[in-house]
């Protein structure tokens, strides 16, 4: 239905999407006797000229989200999978430029990581390292996360992590804030900080397709600022503590403008064991679930703009 | 620290603000013998004057997150609840005009519907129903949302629900849809449509306290309208139901504006069961669970804004 | 590979079983313009004569878990499922009826409930309620269970539920414990007392295929039963409430010897709103996630023997 | 209530236990500047004298479960958390014998690991790994378990793991099976194997305090051969693997007589390419949900007697 001809209506169509969510990926790759492996959970949502579908339900301008299912494996297979974010690339290339009436893809990965299992000495009766190149262990750490969006002119790519949990025994405390008629929080000179940490970062790159990052050894050296950062933080707020991770990754890495961090307070309460006799100086610890304390925060590149939503989801 | 004595600094702050999350709160209260309850989740977030916290560690300005807990709780005791969003509205009233140095105030909350248990016959040799008054069972369905935004000056409020899982056993078509190389989907004249509901819609009341909408009696009416708009429409693609159970509650309900639906395309797909030499005459299915389709869009009243944030999170 | 010809080996084979779990199984039956749904989780574990694939990988002797799935959906076809448990002794009777080397099938089953759409008043514009008979909404409550077993000879049916959340906002105190150096709980005179409750009940039923409970009646009273005890007694303890609400079930219902609970003691603490000036007379609740009390028991009828297992699974 | 003054009863109280489950006690440990981290979750049930307290709800024989919690955050201060079996050893032992109506206790751990967050290197401008010893991050693979029982003179000790995620992408074949009117199946040749794995064994400790076995070093050394056996294996089938996973626990492992296995075959499908004219020559996958092929086991020593339960639970 031309844009001329729709009638009046009087509720119209705002934002839409659609795709098939969750497309669950392993790819092998053999290099001999020795095979690598990428696990990735692809999401696709795609936009376009959709009037029609809702108003009427035509499907004529819809790509069956099954389709858009099949062409993440097929591409798989054609283009291989060197990164998410490059995969995630190939892939709102294809859906853009395929179809006129599409004309913004979103892909959004996880990524799991596998690392090999050691195996058995060489003097041991079983078969050795060199002869079990593709059994894998689930690394079960953080979850990697891309999200790439294509609008058939620029690239946005935000990539991130979700779940990596990281705790800081000592050297942080709690003081000096506001006391009003609810607060009857006691101030810490020596407490345990922990979070969860879900981040996601946005890449300045937005173009040029032979000046990408090499995204690999981006979210190597990301994860590990961030980790550092946090380790040698000496902390008297968990937002002083999110800033110098945020600031970590910029000033080190220049292909990044924006951090955003979704950090729990995962609540450490010390026991009171008085009640028993005992001194706990330090060493026995309950750790809550909920409420906890959520601390969210976005650091930018003085000059750039901030565009990671607020509300981060899970990419 | 002032504005104008703030060093340069190469990474800047961005959006930002914290609270205490997921405070489960309970309110019973006692009419006689006949007992009331309200189960909710409640999540406060705060933004204001909260650069140096996060530069610095000085959390002359931070409000504890331990204290906006015991504000749910306590308020929950002075106010009551009268329902989720009146006590979302108590709650950011209170944290933006206690404190100079909170600017907004954001409060979600989860509500957990509970039904009474029907107690035995009045000839039972247990006691009957005039005197159990006190016992509930949870309803289990969907979990009901709401979150208030006041920044002061305007409020935001926008409601919705998750969870709500629907099926049509027929009255449901997919085909007409474009065919590139990667489709190999076969149209379909009678198919299962079934999907989880995750809606949230926008009130249009702003500020004049005097004039709320109903929050109860509009919940109500707004689900039943979404149930039925599923029910009554016989669909060629869920995108057209999708507007149908937009457009129905925004034509029956002048105090909502806007209304945003995550619609997951529950698959049952029909089972091949010609192997075996049976026909499957749209009676047996297996019910997928990734990938899912995954449609998702906005419907507004002709003439509004749409505010709702494209990826929804939980409220 | 005969018992007598197997080598001695210094490890050897204990109780195995295997089949595919979590067959999500859907069956639709039209009654003219009336549908019914039938919403199963079904999952299958056979036991037979499997030395030879675990010692040598033979598979010889093995049923493929793929056929096992393929069964499941073709014999929810040619049977129907009038109920779970009938389903589930139509499977376990031709596993173990059809190959001589499976000794034993297990079949346990979720089932999901759902509920009708009621739709528009007659007198709306939409179709009325005559005309939707094919829409339905996820009822959300408990999961109904049962689990079939059968060795060719004697059957054992154990039905349950899970995920049952009721809650008692009053008739429940809990003092006159033993106080040892590590008690520190006040004794309580009203409080709140709830849980989740995950039962199974075991039937009396064992052949005679002409005599079966009536599987659909008997669900629905257990549940009623149980609801009502645990509302009607005024509890001293959980553990009271536990035997109450069992032995309502043994004395309502003839077909049953047996029942077991696993019951969280899902804790509501009395919020303190002593520092800030206010009184909580039983109001204000914080609905706590861990730790939680846990309290298992089993009922029997007198005479019977106690057969379901003490750490009770999802079946 | 004695014994012989109980009233004959239509229903009677079968297996009971009572306790606080899934305590979250975290040990910190400080060895200088150096810190250690034990991570537990500790679930309690006591079994003992309990009639009176389901028949009459009188509560003169029940050590409250608020008290069974208080204990293991008490016990963690005065005895510390060598290894969890350990820690479950004194807990169970403290119970038993501190109050004569306790006649068992049975205390279930588990254990969430962590690793060092390696800081900076030495010529960075921040602290380095001499100075940050206190920062850890979790290790997020597997869960260890253990259960520990005591009924006052013997010791049963069962430990495990879950959630142990391992895929071999070659080396996998499953061919010669029963092939029935339900069968569809395809053979195959060369296929991805995958399981996430849950075991528990069981160790042949049961009463001489003098010689317990290491319990840190068993878990690893168990874990190692586990992972081992299970990528050296070239594997005719999943029960096949199951074997020789346990068997080579209990060659290489003198102090476990019993190891049980719940391993899932986590489906990776080829995915077929052909109607898109490509060839998938191992390498693309579709990771399945449900079902799910499940295969369980036990291999003992022989001559050993089985005694961990045909449906493990997560201890």
């Amino acid at each position: 239905m031309a844009e001329n001809s729709r009638p009046a209506r009087p509720v119209v169509l705002g934002q839409n999407q659609y795709g098939k969510a969750e497309n669950r990926v392993v790819k092998i790759t053999r290099d001999g006797a020795t095979h690598h492996i990428k696990d990735l959970n692809v999401s696709v949502a795609l936009s376009g000229d959709m009037d029609d579908v809702h108003y009427s339900g035509s499907n004529a301008h819809v790509l069956p989200t099954d389709t858009t299912k099949n062409t993440v494996f097929a591409k798989a297979r054609e283009h291989g999978i060197e990164s998410a974010e490059q995969f995630g690339i190939h892939l709102a290339r294809h859906f853009v430029t395929s179809q006129e009436v599409i004309h913004r893809a979103r892909i959004r990965i996880e990524e799991y990581a596998w690392e090999r299992i050691e195996s058995s000495d060489a003097n041991s009766k079983f078969i050795g390292a060199d002869e079990v190149k593709h059994s894998f262990v689930r690394k079960g750490q953080e979850t990697r996360l891309t999200e790439i969006t294509y609008d058939g002119e620029q690239w946005q790519v935000i990539s991130g992590l979700k779940d990596l949990t990281v705790l800081n025994s000592t050297n942080s405390e709690f003081w000096g804030y506001i006391k009003d008629k609810y607060t009857t929080l006691q101030e810490a000179y020596d407490r345990i900080l922990a979070t969860s940490v879900a981040a996601q970062w946005r890449f300045n790159w937005t173009d040029d397709e032979q000046k990408m990052p090499n995204w690999e050894k981006s979210y190597e050296q990301v994860r590990k600022h961030m980790l550092q950062a946090f380790a040698e933080t000496y902390s008297l707020s968990l937002q002083q503590t999110l800033y110098q991770m945020g600031s970590r990754i910029i000033n080190n890495r220049s292909e990044i403008d924006e951090v955003r961090f979704s950090l729990p307070n995962k609540h450490h309460f010390l026991v009171d064991l008085e009640p028993f006799g005992l001194k706990n100086d330090n060493e026995v610890y309950f750790a809550a679930d909920r409420p906890y304390g959520l601390i969210e925060g976005t650091v930018v590149r003085d000059g750039c703009e901030a565009r990671i939503p607020v509300d981060m989801t899970n990419l």
